[in-house]
C-alpha cells in the first residue's frame, strides 16, 4: 500500500507527541515533516522536544530536523495541533498552498464551510470541502476539523439517540483531564487536592459544537441540530480521559432498552483506527472510569455507563473518552483515513 | 456559662475525630464520653483511635476511656456519627433512654417525625420533636438529623431561590471528596488518576433530602417542597470539600442580579458556630475551589460561584461546602447550638 | 510448542490479576486453574474478581470456576501470590503434592534451601532445588521465589557492580508505589498530599534479600554476599513503579565510566519475557521517572539514572522498576521460563 | 510595642504570599510596602496577585499599590523572596540603600560575610554583619539569609547531634513538596502518578549549606563544620512539607536514648514565631508525615521520627518541616525577630 507522507504542525506539544505515538507502525502514513515554533526550528526533534508520554522519543522521528511552521513542508498531508492563537492564519496558508489540513485546533470548527467531523456520525459533511475550496479559492488544499475533546466524549451517544428518537435538550457536566491543557498546562499547585470549576472558553465550545456535529448536510450547508445544550466544565485530577455527566430529553418516547440498544448498535467504521465497538455500554455500576476505560478500543471507543431514567429529564448517563486520542490526535488520524477512504485525498 | 457535657457515638471514625477537633475550646460543650465499637471499648481514646486529621490527638480526649455504644453514657447530649447499619437501633435506644440524639447518620433523616435540619433554613422543623416524642414514647429524649454531606453543598443557595422565586426543578452533578467515605474508605488504587461515577446509595439520598429540607412545617408535619431533583454523584480526588454543579428552573422570573442577591442576603444565625456569611457568592471566574474555599467561615460557609443564565434551565451555578464540617460534624454541632438557643435542650 | 497449564493461587488479588494480564498470549503457558479464598471459590472468575487493571477481565479467564486454595488443582505449574499469612503452609502443601511452586510471597525467600531468583543474576541458585526436595521430602514438587518488589529495583545494578568491583556497603532509600500494598491496600486518605515513612516489615526484607540474591552457590548452599545494607522505605503517591535512591561503596576502584559500563553490559537472557536490555542506564538528568519509565522493556527492564560520584560513598544512582511486573508477577513468570529452559520443569 | 514597617520583595509569588499570610496579626511587624515585577507594579496587590493559599487575599494588603523592586521603598525592614536570577543585584542595592535585607533567596547564602541563619542553631553568626558592612561599605544596611528549604528539614536534628557527639558524615535523601518550586512551578503532567529524581541545583545547595549552618564563628569568620554530606533530592506529590531520609555517623559513641534526648532537648527560643518545641521526636512508627505534621508548631517545628540504629551508619531517622513556613517565609520572619531581639535592628 502506498504510504502518505504526513507533516505535523505543533509537533513538540502534547497533541503533537500523541500524533507521533499513534502513527507508529501505521499502514497508511509515514512521518516526513515535523514543524514547531521558531525556538525549535533547526534542531532535531530529539533536541527540541520534551517528551512527556510513556517511554522515550520513537526512533523514526528522533533525528528529523524540525522546520518552521510555514508552507511548504515536505509531506502530502498536514496534521495540525497548533494553539488557536496561530492556527487560523497558518492553517489557511497551508490549505492555500495545496495541503489537506486536518486540524485539531478550534479555529475553523464553527466556520460554515468547514466540516467538523466525527467520521462515524457525519462523514457526509465532507461535502462541504468542495464548497470550501470554491469559496476560499483553495485549489486542491482544504481544512477539516475534529471537535473539542470534551464534546467527543458525549456526542456519540447523543448522536445515537438523536438519530433514533430526536433530542429536545441536553445538559452536560464535564470532568476533564489535565492533559487537555497541554504541557506545562495545569500547575500542580492548582489541581492537587482540588477541582477547578472553570476552563477558559470551554463551555461555549461544548455547547455549540454538538449542534453542528449532529447537524444535517443538504443544499451545500449544515443545518444545525435544533436542541438546546447546557455545559458546565470542570478540571479534575485525572491524567487522561474526559468524563461527562449527561441528561437528555428525547423528542420521541423510548424505553431504557431502546436507549441502550440505540447506543450499542451505532455502527463503527472499517477504517484502520476505527475501534471494533464505537459506543461501549456497560451495566457495571461503577464504570466507566477514566483510568480503567480511557484505553478502551485503543482510546478510540466511547465508554458509556449508568444509563438510567432521570427525575427531571428522560434519561441520564455517564460517557467517557480518551481526550488526547479520540479527543484529539486519534480523531484527526481517523479523519485522514476517512478522507482517503472516500477518495478526497 | 454552663457547659453541656457531650458524648460522641462512633468517636474513633473520621466524623468522630472531626467532632473532637471542632469541639476544642467550644464555649457551650465539653466532651465527657466517647463511645466506639467493642474493639475499642475499654481502651483509652489515644490507644483506640488512628487519628487522621492534622496534628495529634487533642489532650482533652487522649485519656478518656472509650465506652461501648449503648446507653447510658455519661453526658447530657449525644452526637452520633454511627454507620447507618447500626445507627437506627442504637440511636433509638439513646433517645428512649432520655438523651437528645443529634445524628449525622442517614437512618432517621427521612422519617416523617424527625427534623432534617439546616438551622439557617428550617429551624421551624424543630416543631416535629414534640410529635416525635409522643409518637415514639421517647420521654425527654429525641432525635434530630443533619443532611447528607452532598445535599448541604447546594441546598442553601437553593433555599435562597426557593424562598424568593419558587423552584420548578433542579439538576445537580456532585464531585465529592474522599473523606466522605470515611477511613480507610476509598482505596488509593481507585481514586488516583481517576473519577468514580458511583457512590453507593448517594443519588437517591441527594434527590429526596433536598425536598424535605426545603419543605414546610404545618399542622404537625412537613410538606415536602414540590420540585423535581435529579442527582448524579461522582467521587473525585479531593480530600475535603464537595463541589456541586447545579442548574435550576425557577417558578417566577428573576434577573441574574435578583438571583445573586437572594443568595447573598440569605441570613446567617447568631449561634456560636454560625459563619458570618452563610452563602458567599463570588464573581471570581475560577472559584469556588475545594482546596482554597472549603475552610471559608471555618468550614461552615457555603461558597457559590459561576452564577450564570443557562441554555436549558433558568440559571446555573457551582456550590461548595466542607463535607466533614458543614456537611457532618459542624452541622451537628450547629444543630445542638440551635436546640439550646430555642430552649429544646 | 507444548503449552504448560498453569494455576494461580490468590488469583483475584492485585498480583493475581497482573499474572493473568501478563500471561495473555504467552507462548509457553495457558491458564487452567484459578484459586482464591473460600469467599470466591465456586464462583466464576468474573463474578469473584474486582478487576483493577486497565480494561476488563480477559475473555480466557472470565468463565473459569475459581477453586479453593488447596492441592490438587488442575495444572502443571503453580504461581503463588498468596499473602504471607497463609503462603507458608499452603505453598508447602502444593510442593508436597508434586507441583512446582513459583512464589511471589515472602514466606520462603530466606529459607536456606529455597532459591531467591533474579534469573539474569543468580540462575545457578537453582541448584538448591535438589537439596530442597531431599531435605523436605518433596518428590518432584519444589518452591522457588522472587524477591521483594523493592529489592528488585536496585539489586540488578548492584549485581553489575558486585561482579566487577565488589561491594563494601549499600545505602538505599526507596519510594514505593501504592500498588505494592495490593487492593484496597493504601487508603486514599493516607497517601493523598502525603508520604508515608513506614511500610510494615519492609526495611528488614530489603536489607537481607539483597545479600542472598547476590550470594554464591557452592557446596549445596548459598554463601551470602558480605556487604552491609541499610534501607529506609517510604510509600509515595505513585500507582506503579518503585524508585530507589542508592549509594554504594565498592571494594575496588572504578571510574564513573567503568560503573556505567558494568551496568549497561550486564547481559539479559533469551527467555520469552526477558527484556532486550536488562539495565537501561540514561544520562537524561531527570530520569528515570516511574510514570514514564516503569513500562520500559514491557515492565521487565531496570531503569537507572543519575549515576554520579558521591561525597560520602563512591557512587550514587537512582534505580526504578515496575513493582507488579518485574517486582512480582513478571518475575515469577520469568522464573518459570528459566525453570523450563534449564530443564527443571 | 512599636511596630516595624516591612516591605516584601517578590510579594506576588508563592513565598511572598506566605509572608503576607504569616504576618497577619504579627505584634512586631506591619506590612507597608509590596514590591513585584514591572508587570505588577502600579496595580493594587489584589489586581496583581493570583492568590494561591487557602482563602482570599487578606484585607490589609488588598489595596496596597505594588511598587517596582528598587530602593527605596516605604519600610524599615525588607523581606526578600526574589528569584535568584535577580536577587543578587537587587538585594545589594537595598542593603546599600540602608535597608536590613532578610532574604529567602539563595544568592548570598554561601558568601563568607553573610549569615546563613537558623536562629536556634547559629544566632552567633550575626557577628558577621559588622564585617559585612565594613567589607561592602553598606552603612547601616545588611543582608542575612535563611537556608534552602530542604536543608532546614534535617539541619536541626543534625545540629543537636553535632553539638553533643560530633558528626563524621551524613547521607540524606529528600522527598520535596511541589510548593518548593513556586507557582506555576511543577506541571501537574510531571508530578501526577510520579516522582521526579531531579531538582535543578538542589543537591549541591543541600550539601554545602549544612556545613556552613553548623559551622563555628570565630575571628570574624565561619569555620565550616567538617563532615561530609551526600544529598539526593527528589520531588514527590505533596503540596507542602519536605521529608528527609537521613543516615549519620557520629564522632563519639552515643546510645539511641542519647541521640533522641539530644534532639528533644535542643532548646527553642522565646521569639514570637518560635515554636514551643523546636525538634519534636515521635516514636509513632508511621510518623512524621507531611500532611499530618507540617503544621506542627504552626509550621515552625521540625518533626523527627523513625530514629533507629543503622546497618551502615550509626543512626538513621526521618525529618520533616514545612517548606514554605520554616523553610522560607517563617524562617525569614524568625530571623527578623532575632535581629530585633539582639538589637541589630
Amino acid at each position: 500500500m502506498k504510504k502518505y507522507r504526513v507533516g505535523i504542525l505543533g509537533a513538540t506539544g502534547t497533541v503533537g507527541q500523541r500524533f507521533i505515538q499513534l502513527l507508529q507502525g501505521h499502514p497508511q502514513f509515514e512521518i516526513s515533516a515535523l514543524a514547531a515554533s521558531d525556538r525549535s526550528a533547526g534542531k532535531t526533534y530529539a533536541e527540541a522536544c520534551a517528551w512527556k508520554l510513556t517511554g522515550v522519543i520513537p526512533e523514526n522521528v528522533r533525528d528529523i530536523e524540525v522546520t518552521p511552521i510555514e508552507p511548504p513542508i515536505d509531506c502530502d498531508i498536514v496534521f495540525s495541533s497548533l494553539p488557536s492563537s496561530v492556527a487560523r492564519e497558518t492553517e489557511e496558508a497551508f490549505a492555500r498552498a495545496g495541503f489537506p489540513v486536518i486540524s485539531n485546533s478550534s479555529s475553523y470548527r464553527m466556520d460554515a464551510d468547514v466540516p467538523l467531523l466525527i467520521p462515524e456520525i457525519n462523514a457526509d459533511h465532507l461535502g462541504l470541502i468542495d464548497i470550501q475550496r470554491q469559496k476560499r479559492g483553495f485549489g486542491k488544499g482544504f481544512i477539516v476539523t475534529n471537535p473539542n475533546c470534551a464534546v467527543v466524549s458525549f456526542a456519540p451517544p447523543l448522536a445515537a439517540l438523536h438519530r433514533k428518537f430526536g433530542i429536545e435538550s441536553v445538559v452536560v457536566t464535564t470532568m476533564q483531564a489535565i492533559s487537555g491543557a497541554g504541557y506545562p498546562g495545569v500547575s500542580s499547585m492548582d489541581i492537587t487536592d482540588n477541582v477547578l470549576p472553570y476552563i477558559a472558553g470551554e463551555e461555549p465550545k461544548v455547547e455549540i459544537e454538538a449542534q453542528k456535529i449532529l447537524g444535517t448536510f443538504s443544499d451545500g450547508s449544515i443545518q444545525k441540530a435544533d436542541f438546546d445544550v447546557s455545559a458546565q466544565c470542570f478540571r479534575v485530577h485525572v491524567l487522561d480521559g474526559h468524563t461527562a455527566s449527561v441528561r437528555v430529553d428525547l423528542r420521541e418516547t423510548a424505553t431504557l432498552e431502546d436507549v441502550v440498544a440505540a447506543m450499542k448498535t451505532f455502527p463503527s467504521l472499517k477504517l484502520h483506527s476505527s475501534p471494533e465497538v464505537f459506543i461501549d455500554v456497560t451495566e457495571e455500576p461503577s464504570r466507566p472510569q477514566p483510568r480503567l476505560d480511557r484505553d478502551n478500543g485503543n482510546g478510540m471507543t466511547i465508554s458509556v455507563g449508568r444509563v438510567f431514567p432521570d427525575n427531571v429529564f428522560d434519561y441520564r448517563f455517564v460517557a467517557l473518552s480518551h481526550n488526547t486520542v479520540r479527543g484529539a490526535a486519534g480523531s484527526a488520524i481517523l479523519n485522514a483515513e476517512l478522507l482517503i477512504d472516500r477518495g478526497v485525498i
